[in-house]
């Protein structure tokens, strides 16, 4: 095989660099770099994501010769440490990481201390002269080596892992020692004896005492583990494809735990959770990388700008040891300058020595990466067309959600306090496990996942949650890097509770106060503090930095982005958040909302009128609440275009179901109560989605829709009479072609004509139609040419495509996912085979039907960013979201512009 | 323009001729045919159907020009007839007949006598010597010309028509009249002046005395009556585009009522309703055409073949005047010859002389239709794929269906007998109008129309009643040729009856008997006569005839037919009718029918399992069951392929509903009747079409699909073991992609190898899906790497491309056909558009991915002989359908392969 598998770095020299990301994955492209640079990085070798997919092509086998042309880069690396790794004197020792194209923290596996072995202990004593260390390291290697190769890579799932915890425990107790800190270098050696007695007798087989065969299972284990089910479980999440890969590095063992010189931390060149431009971190005197990560102890500060609550009485780097610090801090405003970009950083302090251990780029709050991406572009070290792609579109929803309302905030009664880690507020009911987490949204509750600490597992209740409280951990804790990535509301390290999660309950420490699963709480993420019961939240206040981006978003931004509403305050709302005018219009609101009794009954007797006179009755009497709904809407958009869709819902939905609601209307209509009853049973449907609706009713009830339409143009009419500039557009839902169009139509001219004269003015309209149904898609030239303008409603065009209820899926829609039969929720992101497929075809042949149709979206997906890339290689005109998102799909139409741009 | 929009004909030579159908309509093209062939036929204009167009498109104007053509055409007319239009000594009268490519019969509008008016009345008078035969047609012309020309024309409607019968009716009462017989020549012109008063004050105009002004109207108002109610629902029905347009013909009026040596008549050059051989027709002497088709009065026979109960005391023509007979049948003769068909032919004899005026292929029931095909190529009048044309697939129906089992028939109560104008046996309640027929059909009803007799507002009722029965009209009546070209049971002329419409009720003359609404009756259209009750029906006997038929169908034919099927015995009452295989086998059968309780109780309890294991043990006790089904059908279809569709409704289809079945339940699964409820209530969906169903739940319980797959290859490993040779094929539903395909293969791979072990066969089987969800054809091609064959599940395809429910869409597909918005329904035929297009796509993409791939369709529209065509185009390799439609299917597929053909 003529394919280079292995890539060497250190030495201040590389094969690889930077930008050779795809193939060595993000860790090993950067530590490439940082030797490039010059900076002090373990030498080592990265095994390319191409021997990845190879692996698994291979029915994960290793491909031939990978293994040989390792240990010729071993060569290298001994050379460059100066050790040599399986030698009794002078050993080397090795951790073995995964690193693939984006970040997966904490999702893949890693061992470390890898090369420890009865060979090569007496040299490492010897050269440490510090046995507990070398036994300590030794235990390590056996706990991880058997739980991540022998059991989980295999396969096996035995638990391996926990009983050596267990053992672990045990052992302790036994000694009456209450912290690891107190076992000797001879209790680790036994319990090192221990371990791998018990792996021999768990997983029958030894724990392999040869170096060679060791790291040759590490690097399996690490390919293996980029299919474990936390890692496809985030790739998911993440849109990570499941074909990228894993590289592997395996790097020379630095020790931030070989003594009092020796330390570990972890940073960030500016502020990841509000984007200030101070160096960032954290770090632990004699202790591992993990440790740090893992939330068990509280860290060190790194400088004064890191000291909090939690930290102040610790040491910082800075005053501990300047001098590092100091070759610290201008390695990171090196690596800064260099990636033109917020960079995170992991180092190693060897006994007295600086090791680089990793960069890449860093995640941050939205909040931090918009004031970052504007502080970036101001300092000129970036344009503003990549400002403009630093910030995702999704991370703009926490600048938009609701905070606590600080007058309320000042009364409530304060539960505890934790540190700050995801911003905004939050309210919901407590649970104590991500299983819980989801089910219970699954059923529309609104939860805040309370743990003791988060680990890789709890993603998927992460998610779901709205916000997250844990009584362990620090900022760079895994809870709250995976919050902060996601803009989630987290409060971490609230020391002051007692998370007992099996049995579902969690103390406040010395108040008696128990808090139990169901309760409801507020967190406010931005400030680290709980309440009891539900805080009023309000709006995020407007941020002149945010306005200030937007701006620039707005100049590269071609496609318009309008909002979804159902009542003229959603459409204030929206205005201010940027939305251009209004795609998709839902009358139907007035009849659900609050005080929608009147109009409400007034539908009803329309609904189940027996005659044709007592339809066109109850229609007259439902004519000035339609128009004074439009009205309203009409004068918060003055000026903008306003997409009215005509009345959509199966009609049987607004029925009176209760018995009280039933004799009203029987009272109203002079029948009796079993007549309305047998009326709303004919009126029933089986599978209403596909039943009698939208454009349905109008062709069967045309008063219907001439009532609407009537409504439309007075009040469109009158608003011209006062000087206002009303841009109303007519959409007709649920269309299969173009003859239910021009029927459609007669019915509007003749009302349109009706008005006209009757107020002498002549009132300008779009006319046009939802594409929701997949005929429609195929009709779409002969419909454009009754239709000024197209919408697709991929809602429901995703239903028909599918044959997926809405109402139904959640049922298989998860598993469907899951297993990998859809990559994605349809129902969130534009699927670019079927609907995708459907839409593309639409827009062809409407431009055919009609050369400057204007074409929009008004589904869901329409402020989902993925899917507005979508829209915007399709050459649609606007987007149409709810108002939350108009911001959103505005970055993320500019980013598609800046992307594909013409 | 120069376009031709006249062509004349008479005078034994014309500017047209047969094969100008689309130009100039059937009835033009035949007359234009006849003058060439030197038949007598009195001279006449065919305005061309392009003319109609035209008028149409130039929103209801004649084309400029047109009129100066027709005069010009006009001195043709009148020099072959001798005679001038609105000449005062000798004036030429007209008529105005619609006519079209096809045939539309009594669906458009007619004017005669035109050119009676002040002018010309004494010189006709003068001419015939027959006052009262002149005022005669003068008040006829008034009648029809206000009604047809002025009214209806006009769109006004204002009943112009009813009310002149009613001043008819009036005048005859005053006078103490009993028939119109008895009006004397003053009376008829009384009648006239009465009339053109009433027609002053009701339509606020004159009936026009200007020859000219007559003329035209009459042709603007038959172009108008293309577009008249009856007439677009007709086409609908029979689908005739909308866009063919009629022709106008103008004729020389010649009158079969001008005395005792006039007559008319129509007749068939063999007997539509059997198809032997004979000169078949009725003729009424002194009379005018109309009165004949009317069913008024009852018609003589035209020589002893046509002799029957009803008119075997009236003269026949061959005995009254056997030269004039012999002329008429020597015509007919040559005709056939010329066509080389059985034709249907008008004559009227006036004063001894015989004119043609009309000649077209004649409509027959399938029964005939399939005699004379046979019958006229064993005569080498056509050869064996003219014969396969020569069947309409949708005749084949009359030949399968039931008739009254003679046995039970002798021994029924008679209640009346009438004429057998359309055969095969009908069992359904009473109703006496159209409108009850369409409703109570919609409610799931099988009828009986009963009527005095039927016009053409008729149609729609006739439509859906399985039988009709008139009282009135005799073999070529209005609802014996209705009834005949659709194959419908009928019976007409059933003189006993008194049919009291409007009360709802008929008597039975002398018996006192009464026929309520909603009454049930057997009708044996063969035989003519009508039962008490509900008679058993049997199959209609094998006719060898048929069979002989078929096999040179098949000799054509080279597209697969096989069978839907949901028991063996439905398998082999397809395999009788040549099915070739099962291509869709539904195994819900089995929880559905007679005897299904105990697999249904045992289904349930697998629906509502509280775990995995009980949800296993209900598996397995529900596995012989299966087996059982599947082996019997395997028997049935030895030899031939079997295509098993996997368990498909959604579970909540089974679950039980009643109280008594919960409890039943309950009891099995040891939990409480609230747990069964819950449960229950747990599967319910909002849109089950759309949820949880087919192969997805196969996905969330592989155990399902894990068992139908054992039970299969044990059934056939065990049918193998005996010595036969089953074909299973195993097809998966609901799919929307190849991921679900390759999931459930890898079950199936595993269950293949166990069975095949333990039997120790090797177990041949195809693996294929269903294509019934829009999204799976975008995704063919990745589908077909995974399927062997596609089956399009048309009915499930076509409810989600157009959003319409099965269950629920009769509330406004109706509306959705009449209204022009769709021109058929999609469930019955595949619309080319929409899901033709999907089927057409995933053909391509299908074989993209597997070249070999074999592709049917097992939806309903598979038996369709419009959709069969669709899929012979689309390289279909077979279409499936219930069993009484394979001999349809068999016939298209031969039909499409002679049209289309390689």
């Amino acid at each position: 095989m003529s394919k280079k598998y292995v890539y060497s770095f250190g030495a201040k020299n590389a094969e690889g660099k930077a930008d050779m990301k795809e193939l060595l994955g993000g860790k090993g492209a950067n530590l490439a770099e940082m030797c490039l640079m010059g900076l002090p990085v373990p030498a080592g070798l990265t095994i390319t994501t191409e021997c990845c997919t190879d692996y698994y092509a291979n029915d994960c086998q290793l491909p031939k010769g990978l293994m040989d042309e390792v240990w010729k880069g071993m060569e290298f690396v001994e050379k460059d440490m100066g050790m040599k790794y399986g030698d009794a004197e002078n050993p080397l020792l090795m951790s073995a990481r995964s690193g693939s194209r984006g970040s997966m923290p904490g999702m893949m596996d890693t061992v470390l201390n890898i090369g420890l072995c009865s060979a090569t202990l007496p040299g490492i004593i010897k050269k440490t002269d510090n046995p507990r260390f070398v036994y300590d390291s030794y235990r390590r290697l056996i706990m991880m080596y058997a739980d991540v190769v022998m059991d989980k890579a295999e396969g096996l799932d035995k638990g391996i892992r926990r009983q050596l915890d267990d053992m672990l425990e045990h052992y302790k107790e036994e000694k009456g020692y209450e912290g690891d800190i107190e076992l000797t270098a001879d209790d680790m050696k036994t319990l090192a004896e221990k371990f791998k007695a018990k792996v021999k007798e768990v997983m029958g087989t030894d724990f392999p005492d040869d170096p060679k065969v060791q790291l040759e299972g590490a690097i399996k284990a690490v390919f293996k583990s980029w299919n474990g089910k936390k890692a496809v479980s985030y790739r998911r999440i993440e849109n990570i494809p499941d074909d990228w890969g894993t590289a592997v590095n395996i790097q020379a063992m630095v020790f931030g735990n070989m003594g009092d010189t020796s330390a570990t931390g972890v940073g960030f060149t500016r502020d990841p959770a509000v984007g200030t431009k101070v160096f960032y971190g954290e770090w632990l005197p004699n202790a591992q990388g993990e440790d740090v990560v893992a939330g068990i102890r509280t860290p060190n500060p790194l400088n004064s700008d890191t000291k909090n609550e939690q930290n102040k009485h610790l040491p910082s780097l800075q005053e501990l040891w300047p001098n590092l610090y100091k070759e610290l801090d201008d390695t990171c405003m090196r690596l800064e300058t260099e990636y033109k970009d917020m960079l995170d950083i992991e180092f190693t302090i060897q006994e007295g020595k600086l090791y680089m251990l990793q960069c890449r780029v860093g995640k941050s709050t939205g909040t931090a990466a918009l004031k970052m991406a504007m502080d970036m572009m101001n300092e000129k070290l970036i344009d503003e067309k990549t400002a403009v792609t630093r910030v995702k579109p999704e991370q703009l929803d926490e600048l938009l959600h609701p905070i606590c309302d600080p007058k309320i905030e000042a009364t409530a009664k304060l539960l505890c306090k934790g540190l700050p880690a995801g911003p905004g507020a939050a309210v919901g009911k407590v649970v104590f496990s991500s299983e819980d987490a989801v089910e219970w949204t699954r059923r529309g509750e609104k939860v805040l996942l309370v743990r003791k600490e988060t680990n890789p597992e709890d993603v998927d209740g992460m998610r779901v949650a709205d916000g997250i409280l844990t009584s362990l951990g620090g900022m760079t804790s895994h809870a709250a890097l995976v919050a902060r990535g996601w803009g989630k509301c987290c409060i971490v390290g609230a020391g002051v509770l007692d998370v007992q999660e099996d049995k579902k309950v969690a103390y406040v420490k010395g108040t008696g106060i128990v808090i139990k699963e169901g309760d409801i709480l507020t967190l406010n993420g931005t400030k680290g503090h709980a309440y009891e019961g539900a805080l009023k939240l309000m709006e995020s206040s407007e941020n002149p930095q945010f306005q200030e981006f937007m701006k620039i978003v707005d100049k590269y931004r071609t496609m318009g982005v309008r909002t979804n509403a159902e009542t003229a305050e959603d459409a204030l709302l929206a205005k201010s958040f940027g939305a251009e005018g209004i795609g998709l219009f839902r009358t139907e609101h007035m009849f659900y909302g609050k005080g929608a009794e009147a109009p409400l009954f007034v539908l009803r007797k329309m609904i189940l009128a027996g005659s044709d006179e007592e339809r066109q009755k109850a229609i007259d009497e439902l004519e000035p609440f339609v128009k004074k709904d439009m009205k309203e809407t009409l004068i918060a958009m003055d000026g903008l275009p306003v997409t009215f869709r005509l009345l959509d819902p199966p009609l049987h939905e607004f029925a009176p179901q209760t018995a009280e609601n039933q004799k009203q209307l029987a009272d109203a209509l002079g029948i009796t109560v079993e007549d309305v009853v047998n009326r709303v049973q004919d009126l029933h449907e089986i599978n209403p989605m596909m039943g009698h609706r939208g454009v349905r009713l109008g062709i069967t009830y045309p008063a219907i829709t001439e009532m609407q339409v009537r409504a439309l143009f007075e009040a469109t009419a009158e608003l011209m009479k006062d000087g206002k500039s009303p841009k109303p557009e007519i959409m007709v839902p649920v269309t299969i072609g173009g003859r239910e169009l021009r029927i459609t139509k007669v019915s509007v001219d003749k009302i349109h004509e009706e008005v006209c004269k009757k107020f002498g003015v002549k009132i300008e309209y779009l006319y046009g139609t939802m594409i929701e149904i997949p005929r429609a898609c195929f009709l779409a030239e002969s419909m454009a040419k009754e239709a000024e303008f197209f919408s697709f409603g991929t809602n429901d065009l995703t239903q028909m495509t599918y044959g997926f209820s809405r109402d139904d899926a959640s049922v298989f829609l998860p598993e469907y996912v899951d297993k990998g039969i859809l990559d994605k929720d349809p129902f969130q992101t534009i699927d670019p085979k079927g609907v995708g497929e459907l839409i593309t075809m639409a827009c062809e042949r409407g431009r055919k039907g009609r050369p400057n149709l204007k074409v929009g979206i008004c589904g869901e997906q329409g402020g989902d960013p993925k899917s507005v890339e979508f829209c915007y290689l399709n050459g649609l005109n606007y987007v149409s979201c709810s108002p939350y998102r108009v911001p959103i799909a505005r970055l993320a139409a500019a980013q598609a512009a800046i992307k594909h741009g013409k």
